[in-house]
Formats: C-alpha cells, sequence, structure tokens
C-alpha cells in the first residue's frame, strides 16, 4: 500500500506528479461557480451570504443571527474541559511570545548628509481570518491565524466559520478565538465568506486582508478576491517529507507519516531514506499503525495516492529530492540534523532530530503552523506578524543632498522621457541656489 | 482641467472612484483572452511564444533571437551617453546599499530549556524579472527589480522585455540589466511572457517567482499564474497624493502631479491642502506647466480625469483621506511633515518635505520604487530583498522538552480527532520514559 522506489528518476516523476496534485486545470471549471458566488454577494450583500449558507451548509439563518452572540462566547468556555482550556492557553502563550518577539520594527537611518531614509511599519486596519468547519474545525488553526494578528496590533480582528448542525460553531474554536483576542465571529463559510471579507455585507465588514485554509472552492474564492483585499496565501492539502537514517525509530517515522495523511485524502506523506531495512520497517509499521486506526478509511486513501518511501545512496541525494519537493513539513530524523540542513534550500518548517514530531510546531513550539503547501515553499514563508502588517518607505532629503543629486536625476528622467520629472528637481535646485 | 472640490462628501465619493478606476469589471473579458495565452505557452513553449511576439509587437523572431546575445549587450555599453551610465551607476550604487543593509539574517534562540527555535532565510532558486517596453523602457525599473533580486542572492536571475522596431531592445536598460547583474535577457513581453517563466520553455527558463510591472495583460496573467510560481504583486497606473500646507510652494506642487500624470493616461495625482489660495495656484501653475508639456496629450487626459484638488479645514483631515486612498506616493509638502507622518497609515513611500520630490525616490535615494497600487498600500509594502526570499521555521526539541509538553499535545489532537498526532508524541514519550 505505502510503495517503495529506488529509481532516482522514477522518484522525480513521482514528487513532480505528487507536487502538482492540486494544479489541475479541473479547478477551472470550479472557478466559473466561485466567480458567480463573488458577483451575488458583492451585489446582494447578506441576503446573498444566507441564500448559500442555506444550500452548501443546510443552514437557515436570519441577518441577526450571522454574528456569534456574547452569550454564545460565554457558553463556549462551559462546554470546554478545564484540561483543554489549559492546553489552548499553554499554546497561546508560546506561539504569542515567538510572534511578539518578531514584531517588525520601524526604522530611521541617516545615510548620507542631509539625507533620512527609514522604514515605517504599521498594521492593517482590519483583518478577516477564515477558519473551516467540519472535519477539519481545529482550534489551532484559529490561534495560529488570530494571534499574529492581535501581535501585529490589527484594531479590527473578524473571524469567519461555516456553521454546523442546529447553525453551532465548536465550543473549542469559540475559546480559542476569545483567548487570541477575537470576539466578533460570523457564522459563514466557503467562497460566500470570502466574499463578504472582500466587499463587506450590510453585517459583516469589509477587511484589508483575509488568512486562513479552507477548501478549494475557499482557495479559489481568495485568488480571485486578491488585489481587491490582501490575502495571506493559497493554501493547498497539508504534506510532510521525513528524511531518516539509520538512527530513525521506524514507529515513530511510520507515526509522523499517519499524522499527515490523517488529514486529508489529498495529504502527502513522503519518507527518503538511504536504508532500505528502515524503509521496509516503516512500511511494515504503517500498515501495523492503519489497523485500527479511527480514522482508517480516509489515511489509507491519502497513504496509497500520495504516500511514498524513497531509497536513496545518500542523505545529499534524499536532501536535493526535498528541495525538489519543498515540502510543507520536513522532519530530518538523522544523526546530525544540523548538518545536513545546509543542503536544504526549501521548506515551509523544519523538524530537527528525533524528539520533534511534526505535532510540536501543529500545536504549541511557537512558530505559525500555517505554511506553503504544494512546492510554494520555493518561493513563500510561513504566515507571521508581518502578513498583517506592511510598511512606508521614507525618504527625506535636504536642499543641498538634492542639489548633490540633481544632474542624475535629470539625466535619467531625460533618458526616460519624462520631463516634469526632471522639472520638478529643477526648478527646486533654482530656488535653493 | 483640473478640479477643485471642498466638499467632504464628494471628496470621499472621487477617492473611491479614482482609487478603483483599475478594478473595473471589464477585465473580466480581457482574462479569458490571457488564459488563452498561458494554456497556448504552457502547451507549445517557444512557438507559442514566437506566434505571439508576432502578432503582439509585430516582431518576427526565430527561437535563436529570443536570447539578447552577449554581443548586444556589449555594444549597448557603446550606445549609453557617459553621463547616463554615471547616472545609472549612481542609482545602482545607492540602491543596492539600501537593500543590502535591510536583508534578513537567519537566526536561531532557545527559548527554553532543551529547546531550539529559529528562522533560516534561503533566496529563491531563480527570479523572473519582467521589465516593459514601448513608453514604459525605463532603465530605473530594471535597476530597482533586479538589484533586490541580486542581493537576496539569486542564483538565476532572467529577465524578460518586449522587443521593439528591428527586434531591439532599449540599450539603456540592457545597461542598466547589466550593472544590476543581470546578464540572461529574453526579448518576450506580454502575457506570453508571464507564461514562459511560469511554465519554461525550450529556451526560456521556468522561475520561482515573477517581479515587475506591466499592462494590465501582463497583471492579469501573473494574477493567474500566482499559486504556480510566486509573484511579487499586482501592479496598477501610478498615483501620488500631496498633502501640502500654505508653506509649500505651488510650483512645485504643480511639477510634482504633473510628473504622475505623465506617465500613463490612468495615473492619478491629488492634492490635498488646507490653504485654498494654494489650490488656486496649483490649479494655475498646472496649466501654464502643461501648456509647452512635451507629453501634454496624455497628461492632460489624466489631469482631467483623475487629477483632483479637495480643500479640507485641517491637516488630520487631509490625512484621513489619504488613509481612505492609501496612496503609492505620499507627498508631506508641509511645515512639520514629521509630526503630519503620526496620522498616515497607509502609504507605498512617503517623501517629506519641501525638498524631497517622488523623483529622488524614483530614481535613486535607495528604497525601491515598485510600489503597492490602487489602494493596495492598505495592505501590501514596497518590492524588497524579502520578495525574493523566504524562511523556513526551526524547531529542535530534546526528549526532556518534549515530555513537558506532551499531555497539551496530546489533550490537543484529540480534542481535533487526529488519533496519530497524539501517537506521534505518546510513542516517543514512551521511549524516553
Amino acid at each position: 500500500m505505502l510503495r517503495i522506489i529506488t529509481q532516482i528518476s522514477e522518484a522525480e516523476a513521482e514528487i513532480q506528479r505528487i507536487c502538482n496534485r492540486t494544479h489541475d486545470d479541473q479547478v477551472i471549471h470550479k472557478e466559473a461557480t466561485v466567480r458567480e458566488v463573488l458577483q451575488f454577494v458583492k451585489r446582494n450583500g447578506d441576503s446573498a451570504v444566507l441564500s448559500y449558507t442555506a444550500e452548501f451548509d443546510q443552514q437557515t439563518l436570519t441577518p441577526e443571527d450571522l454574528r456569534v452572540s456574547a452569550a454564545e462566547l460565554d457558553i463556549a468556555y462551559q462546554q470546554v474541559p478545564k484540561d483543554l482550556l489549559d492546553a489552548i492557553r499553554l499554546a497561546r502563550r508560546q506561539i504569542e511570545a515567538f510572534h511578539q518577539q518578531r514584531k517588525p520594527k520601524s526604522w530611521v537611518q541617516f545615510p548620507g548628509q542631509d539625507v533620512v531614509l527609514g522604514k515605517r511599519f504599521t498594521p492593517v486596519d482590519r483583518a478577516g481570518l477564515y477558519v473551516p468547519g467540519g472535519r477539519a474545525a481545529y482550534p489551532s488553526t484559529v490561534l495560529m491565524n488570530a494571534i499574529p494578528a492581535l501581535v501585529a496590533g490589527v484594531p479590527r480582528r473578524v473571524m469567519v466559520t461555516p456553521p454546523g448542525p442546529d447553525k453551532s460553531i465548536n465550543p473549542a474554536v469559540l475559546v480559542a478565538a476569545q483567548e487570541a483576542g477575537v470576539e466578533e465571529i460570523y457564522r459563514v463559510g466557503g467562497a460566500q465568506a470570502i466574499a463578504a471579507l472582500a466587499y463587506g455585507t450590510e453585517t459583516i465588514p469589509k477587511v484589508d486582508i483575509i488568512s486562513g485554509p479552507g477548501n478549494i472552492y475557499v482557495t479559489l474564492a481568495k485568488k480571485l478576491v486578491y488585489g481587491t483585499v490582501g490575502i495571506d496565501s493559497l493554501a493547498g492539502p497539508s504534506e510532510v517529507l521525513i528524511i531518516a537514517d539509520s538512527t530513525a525509530n521506524p514507529s515513530h517515522v511510520a507515526v509522523d507519516l499517519l499524522a499527515q495523511a490523517e488529514h486529508d485524502p489529498l495529504a502527502a506523506a513522503l519518507l527518503i531514506t538511504p536504508d532500505a531495512t528502515l524503509a521496509q520497517k516503516v512500511v511494515l509499521e504503517v500498515n501495523r499503525q492503519l489497523e485500527h486506526h479511527p480514522r482508517r478509511v480516509l489515511t489509507e486513501k491519502s497513504i496509497a495516492h500520495y504516500g511514498l518511501v524513497i531509497v536513496v545512496e545518500t542523505l545529499e541525494q534524499a536532501a536535493e529530492l526535498s528541495n525538489a519537493f519543498a515540502p510543507e513539513h520536513l522532519e530530518l530524523e538523522v544523526a546530525n540534523p544540523w548538518d545536513l540542513l545546509e543542503s536544504i534550500r526549501h521548506a515551509g518548517a523544519i523538524f530537527l532530530g528525533a524528539n520533534t514530531p511534526e505535532a510540536v510546531g501543529d500545536y504549541l513550539a511557537g512558530p505559525n503552523h500555517t505554511l506553503p503547501t504544494s512546492g510554494a515553499a520555493r518561493y513563500a514563508s510561513a504566515l507571521g506578524v508581518e502578513t498583517f502588517m506592511k510598511h512606508s518607505s521614507l525618504i527625506q532629503y535636504s536642499a543641498e543632498a538634492l542639489s548633490e543629486v540633481a544632474d542624475a536625476i535629470q539625466i535619467l528622467a531625460d533618458a526616460e522621457g519624462l520631463p516634469s520629472h526632471r522639472d520638478s528637481v529643477r526648478l527646486r535646485i533654482q530656488r535653493s541656489s
């Protein structure tokens, strides 16, 4: 079921296939549906949102139902066990501490006489946080999206999430939101939620940036509204790549592969190892652990389609294959992970050594678990405080500083055929000379 | 021609109209054309690129013509006057110095016993730089795109730009490219250039990120390929907003407005001032300077459609209107620009004081001139070294550190219904206890 391959050329082809598993041209016809949803919400506001919620989520709401009430927010605390609340609070503290210290700071400098240069960082005015429902209603997703926006200092942080049966929202999600400083929560999901955040409705405010993962409809909607608002990234199904050597424990490697596969039938779980014996043992372990797995059907599907073990000659080869995949999560279960790290160019998050299963980072180590997928780690990074901030360049020249560079500017402006650019300097120099 | 308005409500409406000047639904039918170009290049590579170049640029090329030859690169230096070369080099030095010192650096930290956290910054493998041709063939655009990629340490930096008459490329563009370390240049523009960079052809390499401004077809193509590759931003027509008080020189304010308008009929140029007399004088000055303007027709069109003077009561009101517009360029031609800065929340670049016309930043102050447009400064920032880099989160736990957080992780994993997440910790703890 979990295949082992040993040919590098086959491995390269398989890595491409798995990496492209969501780049299918079939998304194009879904795009037409999403475009329609966006247009309808843009024109009809709340009433469009409510009609899609009835259609897609089978929940009949009034405009007054849309916002989660203060009473519901309070009650959620009664519904969450004490040990879960404590765990959420531990995670919140560690995630907040990590993000807090890496908050970008404004600065100015004085590179030459009479010149001031700088960058001024400011938060966006409003952030919209998308939190999936159903199978993927995770309090950890709430923390990982809301805390960076909180730390960035975003004045208005709004969350949207689809209603479950009886219009309900998962209480752990509601508690995590409040722990992360979000109290404005709307019961809406799917492309209609993205439309509401991008254009605004009578009830739901238009925001400046939308973050958070979702299904293919949510992702397509985010891509289409990008430019009207900012977005964090286009999230695809999750993936892990493990590089392991003979020092790795086969049972640990196997459980880490399954911890990815259990997310989603489209999740990908790859092992690359120079140890053919380890490869065999991991396959046996995966089968053994799958036998009584509570999410066996889904997890088996993912392992069968997007699970893979590649046996290579050297760890260097493993690193090169990993770079070609550019995994969202990379585990280095090898004797000297910091040495191997030098050969890694592209990965969203890297887990070093035998005692760092991905779950540590998924929940509470501190760094964000919202990471680039489907090869996007070639060019993109984790969600962070900077996602919710932007900077303005600052430039100030004195009259003297301007005259020093006046000739060069005028020559460049003339070369580009922009006379008023030239004159904007020429007229000022005349005055000051 | 340049209108003055004094009603705040009218000002707000006009600002929205100007801000949305490129968000028209009319782009949707252009998208169909662009999608066709992308698909055709994806399937047919060079031959598709050449056929579009014949159709759109009226230039008949062979695959061998696509890449600009070493001889052409050399000859360009003979065609560029010495003073222009010197100006390009001054700009290059200042831009490089500014970007160099703000290059993100990798770090690790040790927040608790037996825990290592960090961020490792790495450049993308390949960057594709789009440089427009025709009216907007600017050496400054080349410098502003190529230098951040160079400073980021991107190993392969590729430029594309449409061929002019006789297949030629502007020699100043070729010189600026070489000064900024780019020697792999292809004669291709438009959506077909973006397709070639996103998918690769026989001649043109697939890249990881595409940066640089272009017309509406280029921008739509960048939006559509986003996700297959990274992009810097969706650039629209340029814009300036000037806040001026009674200390400002009307002739300087006027020339700065025209320096924006002369770019493009869609460029926007706004003045907001509490001084009604200044407003009148600026309008007269704009008319006077337009009389003999070499780009009069184009510039007048821009001023007529997207030029505006707003008279307000206070500088605070001016700042609020500016925040609603979120201008690409903001000039503060006021007595105390650093005081007014405190009220500014959104702007791509801010030019402080009477002696800092936008042209200083356009060409050589150092900060990047590739900036968010059309209100995108609400959530986006200037192009920078970080555009061409990404980071991997680093996490390492010891066995002891893992056991300390093991309970919390297992509780969270159980709450989220992810048994292998729980077991990835449980199995490891068993061993170490």
